[in-house]
């Protein structure tokens, strides 16, 4: 049997660029350390992007929309039909996701992956309509297999696409009513972690709706339970079809040597997903925010990952990791641009 | 006697429009709340600039150097020629902060208000040379009355500049060999705290360089009892020409109507000072960022700030701000060029 796609290896980083990169930060008249997570974020983007002054000109922002049978258990707080609503405001730029596009000059790449709208036909929407959103899956798998490899697909095709037009940062982000309980319940998964500790308001619900969605998660774990050892089958189960793009997405960034930045809560749960499909892919992730939303923290801490903001977000649609693009370019100027002790004959430090 | 130009009343905020603002915030499509705290910055910013969207267009970096005679007492790294030289660096292009205003499209103002190194002159730098660095003020005040009042008003006279320049935003920096160690002992002074609870590494100290550091300090404030309860005497005994025009320009910010994004632990510092000085201040001052120097934090905290961002930074020439920038910005364009739910038929939650 052939090998899957997302299980062929990805692009190794350059650990000798990675290296010079390091030394050459060292030189930069500044005190050595003082700019913080800037200097790391730098010298590992020269190591990803294979040169000594990495460059983040071209950004690529893909979202990924579905649509969540899990709704009819009463798990969210907006009506169902805003996510298609919502794929229309992307498109006609009046999203906060639209908004930072705009500003930082990225490429906007939107995906329906299937949504409870019927016919919808977006001019600047790719509708792929993998299904009516996905099942409920606290009455059964949430997509099929067929489903979800295609979900996989569309993500990995995104990369292709960016790839395609010289993208040298890739933002992948979510739109689906319901989608933080498919992702709280992936994550409990992965995790072997009780629903309530990953279990937040999502869109806005109050104490007793989030204690009511927890239940509702514990009772899909243990329907499904003995089938989610398997990282590929929790997401199938448990998951989002844009969730599973964003997994496809993640580890093809890793393949086709794509840095990818890294969203909030969902997105760092389909993180989660890709590096447990194919644990590489973790050196091309870059976490770009820690979100308010309850799971986050948890799941970012089994990540290792150190995010570069914190200020309370919880919005999805890739802009938190929009807002973080600035400091990873800004990060690569420093970097690039500033001069050296020797250049700049200024005295370092007595050794 | 007249009243010191600092002692006249700041801009008064603009109540209703920033409830104008605050009012709009929540119509736009998302989630209310969900953009965390660049909501309330904002809104903020539309109270301070009058206007319902605010915009930040013009940005301003004004960096204040100076040198300390603290240095004497052998509490830096680095040795005090450094100063002048990254005043050519600064202006050379190749410092960190050098790098930023360009990215940022800001305009740099570079004032030498007095080094160690004689006859400085350098294209692009004003030398104002109040002296050749502040006294040691571990055996007496750094600076006299009237090098302090200078100081003072070589911040305000750049913020004017900044205003007729048309700048919506003011960011101050500062450079000076030895100021970690000036503006611990003004923080002590004035939180009437030990200043090993404030004294940090500075540029690279080890930790019994530290301790050597903060027992200096301790040394001086015991020599200027009895006159630190005022905030003005404190900064002119204990601070240098640098901090003096930061508390300087932060004072005329208010007044002039202007925001002020704050720097690391030596502007904030500085900050505390204004604020002292015109309680009315604080309106007008953001916090950009939580520094890795020891002392940043408490004195963040005394000021209620929340800054907006923590990446372990210490560089100081106002770089932090600088990288906060963009932030400000996307919050302005996400507050105004965002659709509302009825703009874009969205629908809203049900109430």
């Amino acid at each position: 049997m052939k090998t899957p796609w997302w299980l062929t290896p990805c692009k190794p980083v350059d650990r000798d660029m990675q290296a010079a990169a390091a030394e050459h930060q060292q030189q930069l008249t500044k005190p050595a350390g003082s700019l913080g997570q800037l200097e790391e974020l730098a010298v590992r983007m020269a190591g990803l992007q294979g040169r000594l002054k990495p460059r983040v000109d071209h950004v690529w922002i893909a979202i990924f929309a579905g649509d969540h049978g899990i709704v009819a258990e009463g798990v969210s707080a907006y009506p169902q039909a805003v996510t298609g609503q919502m794929l229309h405001n992307f498109v006609s730029g009046g999203a906060a996701i639209s908004v930072l596009a705009r500003q930082l000059g990225a490429q906007l790449d939107v995906v329906d992956l299937g949504t409870v709208t019927p016919m919808l036909n977006l001019a600047g929407v790719r509708h792929l309509q993998l299904g009516a959103g996905t099942a409920n899956f606290a009455t059964g798998p949430a997509m099929t297999d067929a489903q979800g490899l295609q979900a996989l697909q569309a993500g990995r095709d995104s990369v292709l696409r960016a790839k395609a037009q010289g993208s040298e940062l890739f933002l992948g982000g979510e739109m689906g009513i319901g989608n933080t309980a498919s992702a709280s319940a992936v994550a409990s998964a992965l995790l072997n972690c009780p629903a309530s500790r990953l279990t937040g308001p999502g869109t806005g619900l109050n104490a007793a709706e989030v204690s009511h969605k927890a239940r509702v998660i514990e009772r899909a774990l243990a329907l499904h339970a003995g089938h989610l050892d398997d990282p590929l089958q929790a997401l199938f189960r448990l998951g989002g079809f844009e969730i599973a793009a964003l997994v496809g997405a993640y580890v093809a960034c890793a393949q086709e040597g794509i840095v990818a930045l890294v969203d909030g809560f969902i997105c760092t749960v389909a993180a989660m997903v890709a590096v447990r499909l194919s644990p590489a892919c973790s050196e091309w992730l870059i976490y770009s925010h820690r979100g308010a939303e309850l799971g986050h923290q948890h799941v970012l801490e089994s990540l290792q990952a150190e995010p570069l903001l914190d200020l309370g977000l919880r919005l999805g649609e890739g802009s938190g990791a929009a807002l973080a693009v600035p400091l990873v370019r800004l990060a690569c100027d420093l970097h690039g641009q500033m001069a050296t002790f020797a250049e700049a004959a200024v005295a370092d430090r007595p050794a």
